[in-house]
């Protein structure tokens, strides 16, 4: 439902942007999983704004578990997590009660529930992803434990500036750079925009490409829990994601059979291919080679210039909406895509459990 | 669960390609819809193969009602059609007993279930869209009585060919072209690159665009279930789906915000937008603006030319698979397109009657 | 959701009284299981009416398998069985098209869902349990190959006449027995019991009680979908259904912890407890102990007798239902009650399975 | 799944005994509903041991709200309410950590999940029901608006000890006495008899009865959610439950058709019944008579005497567990019933709207 990701392996996320908390709970983590809160607050703090790039907001998220682990290892229970919101200036925003900005979810919201939490954005908030990164967090440390995925994703494109492919970067080396882009000229590149999209009150949109390494060959639930199609829900669901795509995505479109297709080659386990335009996926079932996707983000609707908005009494004004704003969403998205992506193979994983009786490496 | 989709509006869907017959039970319809068994035949027709640029296979694909209508009206219960298999010719599959196709699902479903009916894909055929269809028309049914929505999908790039928008496309004309492409000059270079490839043995990807018009502001259900995110499971769930994106897509990327966001503009009943780069969808909540999204798909695996499969053994064989097949997915695509989107929308529009009280037209 | 029965091992039910065809079509049973069709028709067999003390419609229930299995074993895909109804007789109930039968589902669901197929109850008939025991035999087959687990279900009090308890009983010898009671004495009482209900054109209420053995320690998912939840809601979902209990069920609100809780005793294969009040499960959770369970059943509504019926226009009359009909549910709801608990147990065996790794034993 | 329950209106339950806090996430209450913090805190209230006579643990059960309200009202997004625990005294249960006590959950728990959080039951704990209160406080205020929905239930049966039926009883009054009883004679018996046991170091089960006013005909989901189903699901997943049933319940085994019906009588509102032996509900479906069950609770397996108790290692061995337990489940299950019976008709209710598009009152 709404607020809940998952089959086995299920998320449930709440809070608000200025509410008293965040809150994200993890049902379905088998017992004995040993729980790694460094880790959550490394994947975290990989999202924190407050970062040379991002909204100077300055949060230190630290995570408070309250259930689900008992010395130091998980217990079949559900593993509940909060975040309190300590920075929350709601002063801010009662500008924006009775304004719905362009390209927000304000109007939509407005519409659908009579009632809004306006504050920040309220439940529509980037802030919602925090929830996302702990549950990936905690999906993380059960696929360490069990099996040898492990995910790299990366800022590939922005503003058109586009980098070398994430299968020649690290996974680690991404965070270190203050646009997600383990290239160091493309990097240069995409922070200059920034720079100067900030500048000038305005935003970019850009892409963030992943891939997973070590899926083994069997994962996905035909016909509609097919693992291209879950993974597209999970990416989807992030906020601004304007498109999803897996292997060789939009491309194919213009390709032939005989050059798309992916030719068996002999492997030391069990036939390999020679190219990977499916992104490591048939019939919705993985096979072994690395999952391939992308997810394209929309420039962030906030921008320092006047536009036309509409208000509660369906008029329609010119406002500049004041204070400062993020200038790209793919920066902070780099994580929540790891994260999605994480729950969705931990989930999938255990469903090919449950129906295979033993869990793939 | 793997074989059913939807939360309240929900199809599930059984039979292989090469079984006794597929079939679609609809459990959620509301009582009370007409059920108009002529629009069932039309749109199944409209999938159907044995069609100009499509496989030749010849079945008339006859529903058979099993529930939930009496005396031509549903009744609240399950709805289930089937339609035998009656063309079946398991003998052309035999070869491909132990043999492993490039890009097909063989290799995964044989790795994932042990057992694999390998007679036409067996459960992995794109025949079990057929199912599909059949729950679009219910929601079809149930849309047309409850709202005001229509949809038209056509194929817009076929190996890159591009055709005007399905913006300016009608609904019932694409469906009168051999390619789904009502704009007649892209049309007959479609149709002329179609023939050329089912000469040379070859295939070619292509795009399939939608635009749902009339949808309600107010559907979608966020955070999990935002409507993008569900219309992106269900296109990404079809046979050969490669990408998805709603609005203007992948294209944001390389935009500003100032460039991309829908300003408001005074509109009769409430804000419009100025453009619709959103694709009628903020937040994941519709706005009330033509909802607007894309799928590639691939190549059709199946080409007449000698390729490297993989076999049971773990060996690496040079293969030609015999028989004639579908130079385009595109085509058949078109209809399955709209059948998963009408599912979605029927689906949001009873979640979103559950929370609000009143049916949005 | 309404119409589907479990989380993992699911089963998705359709068809009316006097429709075209029952149906089932399951979902989520492991690839490579033997599919024994004998074993299918035989349980069919034991729910079937024509027989002795049940109303003589006669049907043979011949089920036709559509998809799921191939080479005589499950693949993994949706199994999908109907079975045709070949002796509707549907001017029978014409009568009752305006008429609300006293303590039928007539009212509840003409006031539901506006339109109604009154032909034999439509959806509300017993025959829809037909489709239960399509469901109960796959499971059945699934639990033979993965567990020891065996079930005997059986007719224990029927008007006032009890018999020994199901633990004293033989699984098979109860389908021997016309009223499918193993316990000589009481049979003969039952059915005497029975002859005089027919006679008097009257109907008895009764208990069918039920122990499973072999159940490992482990199955149950607290909190909310425990063992004894989810057999609850199995149970209380079949027609006629008033009351269910687990272990010493209604009897423990008599009763002290200290005469009531089952002590610990050294087993061989870990602790066993001396007595089995808890009916096999605790805190939700199967532990090791046969799993005992009554489920009490009204007698049938439909008599003989003149009886003040509602009507469409909100008056009441007197009628008399013609027809022969059943003079008990109990007899014919003994293999529902198996399917159902069946079906419960692959599903949270299943479950298990996915959180822990390994079928348990 | 485990710890979720509802389909539309649902509950998401976290938290043990002792760890640092529990918690209820509520998804899908419509927006627009008045958040009565007050009526949540006197629910609390009403379940909170360190009354009369129950376990004198003495913790305020204050409700932390953390999101889904604004400005007193709900707004769509989930609502997450904590209770933190403050009166822990782990150490109470350190001699627990290896023992397993009689008819507890200890040793399933244990066996199941490996690793088990001994401090007080962990999750397996009576204290978990606080967390449904939390969710059965919001369901009453969502009925509140929008039904004439009221509930009252009563223990009516206690160690032998029978009181008037719930019908003679007042809602309000049954929580002013200390065994949860409003018939004086009965109270006063039922005290004493708790004075006894305690003093025994004994304890008694019981039975809660609910009866449920107001609810509108058409409530109920066939086959597989019908009403009474999940009311048994509901029950029945409450600790210590043993027994359900409904109207006549078991009863009715021993009964004629003839004597069980429910005949219809002319009313001012369509048809009524003279008797409700159907307790409200036919085919799984509501009819407009007030909705009448009970639920047995066994005896509390915590009692001062020296029992037999498994171990980790797989001996037995004669222990006594210290402290002051609860001599009885019913006094404070009764809110916990109401919890969950509100819980399933606000669900239901959803579900309902959202197929006929009008919430029924």
């Amino acid at each position: 439902m709404a607020n809940t990701f998952g089959t086995l392996f299920r998320l449930t996320t709440f809070g608000e942007s200025h509410g008293a908390a965040l809150g994200a709970v993890i049902d379905g983590c088998p017992a004995g999983v040993e729980f790694d809160i460094d880790l959550l607050r490394r994947d975290l703090a990989r999202r924190r704004p407050g970062q040379a790039l991002t909204t100077p907001r300055n949060e230190a998220d630290e995570p408070e578990l309250l259930s689900g682990v008992f010395e130091g290892v998980t217990t079949g229970a559900p593993i509940a997590v909060i975040v309190r919101n300590t920075d929350q200036r709601s002063k801010d925003y009662s500008a924006l009660r009775d304004l719905f900005r362009p390209s927000h979810a304000d109007f939509t919201y407005a519409g659908k529930y009579g009632v809004r939490d306006h504050r920040g954005g309220g439940r529509s908030s980037a802030r919602e992803t925090l929830a996302r990164v702990i549950g990936g967090a905690v999906a993380r440390m059960l696929l360490a434990r069990e099996t040898s995925i492990t995910i790299r994703a990366a800022v590939t494109s922005l503003g058109g500036i586009r980098s070398r492919t994430v299968d020649e970067m690290d996974a680690d080396a991404v965070y270190r750079s203050p646009v997600r882009c383990d290239d160091p000229d493309a990097e240069r590149r995409m922070a200059a925009y920034l720079e100067e999209l900030r500048a000038a009150g305005d935003s970019s949109g850009g892409i963030v490409s992943a891939r997973i390494d070590g899926v083994p060959a069997g994962l996905g639930e035909p016909i509609y829990d097919k693992l291209n199609a879950r993974l597209a829900a999970g990416m989807m669901s992030i906020n601004g994601a304007m498109g999803f795509d897996v292997g060789a995505g939009f491309g194919v479109a213009e390709r032939r059979g005989s050059e798309n297709n992916d030719q068996f080659i002999p492997a030391a386990a069990g036939p390999g291919t020679s190219s990977n335009n499916s992104g490591g996926i048939q019939g919705g079932i993985s096979n072994g080679m690395p999952v391939i996707f992308r997810v394209a983000f929309k420039p962030p609707s906030s921008i320092a210039t006047a536009q036309r908005h509409g208000t509660a009494s369906g008029d329609v004004v010119e406002h500049r909406v004041e204070g400062r704003h993020d200038p790209s969403i793919v920066i902070r998205a780099v994580p929540v895509v790891e994260a999605m992506a994480l729950m969705v193979l931990a989930d999938h994983w255990l469903l090919d459990r449950a129906s295979r009786g033993a869990g793939r490496r």
